[in-house]
């Protein structure tokens, strides 16, 4: 069954927006009676019938809702420097989209070699695959910061940094304890400096390791993403 | 340091192929004395230095060897549809190497849309991933057979199939031993048939699950393999 994202969704009718219609009505061929399923991205996950399959402005009537669809036990928020390549940020939102994430922040580090974000194309994609994988809840993307500014915003729950550096760190599964709100700092091509390190222990976030493979800037987000949803199962 | 993928390696001198020795001195601009990194994919690391910086004939001179250069403490195959878009089969073969893996067959099931693949680009990829990754093991890529084929090749340690098919299944973590041998079953767009569940199983598979969430085959391939080597870290 087709799926449409409806941030905007009224009761009991709603109308499919220009571009909406005409993708349903002539794209997609949709009929009189046909049956979609409707998301608003904050957990409302709903059945419609079309009641008048206009290609400019097609009306669906709502004749199931479920809030709360899917609702996560944990909030997980991935702080990560974008990629030098912006098609690798793009494949981890869309993973990360998949697997479950809450809120995405791109930070702009020390060896960041990007410096700018389009973050409009990155909503569509993270908005592509909610529709793909059917979630309720559209992950927040909010816009890049500089990593000092994201530091300084204050931690809710617990805060993790994965980086390459000598030491001893602990893996994040062994720091994690279920159903919490996790922040994870993701560092750049080159990782973050030992500045950058000391400040973000200053305040509050706990150094770790997400494994012995060297990974790429968007594999170790994913993987990050990954032991986070794995341990909340 | 810049890294050679060299499984022709010979001691205690290599010559690099005319194209990469055009590339040592003409693109890196590597310079007489220069130290290089080299793996062989079958664990061997080693460390050289130029002696002749011969921009159709580099010579190196091995000054350290290292066998079984992160060597893992398991096997993993993950045997998978191919992707009908084949970049999504490219990441997941760039990101299982980055995060550990051994031997990937893409599999022809009754519902692939994608009945080809050209295996000579996919491990290029491959090799691109352990140089990038640094490192010495090189995962095997078997030639696409069918589903059919590849359950009746026989099973070594022990067999898993995703499914998204209704019904109990165990989630992966649940029924993996550590330091095993695994091979894992991942289907196309539209997941595998209910003959090919019942074949698996038969052939001794067990059905899984990777989680709540629903994944692209790219995504669920990536999934079975960050936790498999998640289980045994």
């Amino acid at each position: 069954m087709h799926l449409f994202y409806t941030p905007d969704i009224t009761l009991p009718d709603y109308i499919l927006s220009e571009e909406e219609s005409k993708h349903a009505i002539r794209v997609l061929r949709l009929q009189l009676h046909d049956e979609v399923i409707l998301v608003d991205g904050t957990g409302g996950k709903y059945t419609a019938q079309i009641t008048d399959a206009n290609p400019k402005k097609t009306i669906l009537q709502i004749t199931h809702s479920q809030q709360e669809f899917g609702k996560r036990n944990h909030y997980l928020h991935i702080a990560v420097a974008p990629t030098k390549n912006i098609e690798r940020l793009e494949w981890f939102l869309e993973k990360a989209t998949e697997l479950g994430i809450d809120a995405i922040t791109p930070i702009i580090c020390d060896r960041s070699e990007r410096k700018e974000v389009k973050t409009e194309r990155l909503n569509k994609i993270i908005t592509s695959a909610i529709k793909q994988s059917i979630k309720a809840y559209h992950p927040l993307l909010n816009e890049a910061i500089s990593f000092k500014q994201f530091i300084q915003q204050g931690l809710e729950g617990a805060g993790f940094i994965a980086h390459c550096m000598e030491g001893e760190k602990p893996l994040l599964a062994q720091l994690v304890k279920p159903m919490g709100h996790y922040t994870i700092l993701i560092g750049p091509e080159g990782d973050f400096t030992p500045q950058e390190l000391a400040a973000a222990q200053a305040a509050g976030y706990t150094g770790i390791s997400l494994g012995e493979a060297r990974l790429r800037t968007e594999t170790a987000a994913l993987a990050g993403c990954f032991e986070i949803n794995m341990l909340n199962r």
